[in-house]
């Protein structure tokens, strides 16, 4: 597969999951939707979900869609290193173009809501307690339990040089599986952003692009924390599997 | 399969969707429920596994119980164009048939119901707020992560020139999962109709045939975007699926 | 496999299902428990999962745990009828034993719950607004969808003249969904008996077996709806399954 | 595979087990996160799927990560006992660890925690109504289930001389749906041990190891319960797979 194609199935699946995973916190968050104030299950199935769609649509590139998993696999030997620019650039344009198609869809209830400033949460992840010592080693955890399954567990394969976690979409079910549990378990500190162009890429289409009438500040002195944690995340993951005795 | 048998298999499962569909709706609006304000992932879960039921059993024609996929699966070539008449009779055959039998499950809650001008979002979709351009959009978004998704991911098979998701019931649970997060993500804002028999069959049923007391107004004059919204949004999965370079 | 062999598998199975079924709806009523009142998708999918458990055990039998299911696989011809006894005894003696081990686990909670006369809701449906006539249309229509799905969907296999949903345990998950939304879309108006002997087993441990103080009436004038019901529900599943043209 | 790898394995997938289980409680338990207060579904959902994330890692073992799987294995003769020690090692080690790294993840929220002594239920479970011998039998009940299900339900094959559910990681979600019932229905009275591990492991974290301001008492007197309990469930489960007549 060429680069040009790697970056199209990455922009595709990462558009989906940031349009999906977005989404579900702008119906939670926003006035006038179906889903306000669902809570917070809600919100952990439907990213959980929006990994599954994503994931699964982008199955010929291994569906990486998060920077974390890359370096991870990177460092493995699970793919060839000439790749890696291909991979980040469909991640991080998937990133801001999910976030612009999440305003489109929740438009109407943008325009309507009444605390405009309060949007940042629906893009981008915000600590509870702010502490960035402690938010990093929050999304380090989080990231590692995401990138550490991949490596371990079984029916991961590979294919063109890429893994896949099967061979099939519902095969992707495993990594939306874990990525609840992640939700629930994981995400009460910092929201778990686990994916550096998760939290970036929408934080850059809030900052810059997205017309929401009164935005707050995009609060870039914490953006590092969710792009940093996930990748000593991703990058711890990788070393356990290396120095792990084959089975 | 001859154009009857095609009618008969998305009649089944298109009756089953909408009774499933419907029903859930019915038992979070209706008193006197065991369902009763049950919520919105409730809703989101009983459409997601009501899909799951209508298309397994659908299995032999592809399981398309939606206008959308029908056309999307059209404009890319993966279907005979002389059988779409079949599918679609079907579709809103069963779209009429299960909102009867959603009714006949919930008689005697419709018949103590104290607001019955209140029940026509059991059957159709209402937006929160009203504008018929956004709300277009929101459902062309929705139904293109639908039917993009069956184009674009794995596990696709070809049986009887007709798609199938799997090739057997369990694989239907990537299309409910899909669903699942298009409701949880995407539903905010109008109710995700994202196919046009899933509105249409309920609502000619409401307007037509149900003897629900004190009846209200079926909003024919929004009737059209839940039909138009998930038609433009399969005619453009279809549509980027063939400009879309091969594995 | 002899009929002591098939009677003792149900009775396993069922057996499960019960004491996992009842299970929920105990947490959900008794007070001092984890699960007081935790809500209707809370026991929507304990049942589910209940079928799951319960159903993936007893494979070997096919996994009735149903009359209903029995009569509907009776009538397509798709089990033989000298085994229709040994699948009954052992169906109907797994629903009053799993009633006993459910009392078992809450014991203390039985013992404490200030209202005892309200418990038979734990073992038996009870209908939000009783009538013999409505109530049996709605436990005819989801009997008919669960037994119409075992039949109909594809994955059906046979093994030693008795059906199996799939050759694997997670094969059954797909009955776990089609309970799952049976139980939020059709379970609003009677609780989804949609099984003889899933009500009637625990209603009679309930009535003449279980040592609950202050016990309330067994109700046993509403008592045949969930029998009856449930085996039209199936006998029409069957009916339709012989006349419908094969695939 | 010899004992040095079995204790990496079990250490690895108890370990990822107890973070995320332990994790979603402290989640829901502790102030100023996302899930605080969101309820018993949310803890049964990520308990679930913690086991989905720690046993399909462990796959190589078997996945035992539970003392109580282990002996119902030994007893059933399905493993050779001189490797039982090393699981057991695996264990509890991971039960420890895994605690330790679930309050990494929230050291900020344990530090802000107005009421510090209520923090044992996060890491350790407590009865609802004190009462050992009926708290012993609700564990024996839930384990049994749980080993039963391991040893009677397809799918269960044998590499190595150890177990597995599946060869894949998604043969786990089986196991996951299984935990996820034991949750919701027979969870209610004792917070669901059914594995010594679970609840030993984390108890000694936080008695001995875990730097939490104001910590309570370790209730000591409880400790055995959710030890004995669960090895005499996996142990009748055992005993009646081996008296069971073979299919």
């Amino acid at each position: 597969m060429d680069g040009g194609e790697i970056f199209l199935w990455e922009l595709l699946g990462t558009t989906l999951l940031l349009l999906l995973g977005c989404g579900v916190v702008a119906n939670h968050v926003l006035r006038k939707t179906n889903g306000h104030a669902a809570g917070t299950l809600f919100i952990n199935i439907g990213w959980a979900f929006a990994v599954f769609t994503g994931a699964s649509v982008a199955h010929p590139t291994g569906a990486h869609l998060n920077p974390a998993v890359t370096l991870g696999l990177w460092v493995s030997d699970k793919m060839d290193g000439g790749d890696v620019p291909w991979y980040l650039l469909g991640q991080i344009c998937g990133g801001i173009l999910g976030a612009i198609l999440c305003w489109a869809t929740y438009k109407l209830q943008f325009d309507d809501h009444p605390e405009p400033e309060g949007t940042l949460g629906i893009f981008s992840t915000i600590p509870q307690i702010p502490n960035k010592l402690w938010n990093t080693v929050t999304e380090v955890i989080g990231t590692f339990v995401l990138v550490g399954w991949i490596l371990f567990s079984p029916g991961y394969s590979e294919a063109n040089g890429t893994p896949a976690f099967g061979n099939a979409a519902l095969g992707y079910a495993g990594v939306a599986f874990v990525v609840l549990v992640i939700g629930t378990s994981l995400g009460g500190p910092t929201g778990y952003a686990i994916n550096p162009v998760r939290d970036l890429g929408p934080r850059i289409a809030y900052a810059f692009i997205l017309p929401i009438k009164g935005k707050g500040d995009a609060q870039w002195n914490y953006a590092w924390v969710p792009v940093v944690g996930p990748l000593i995340g991703g990058l711890l993951a990788g070393l356990l599997y290396n120095i792990w005795p084959e089975v």
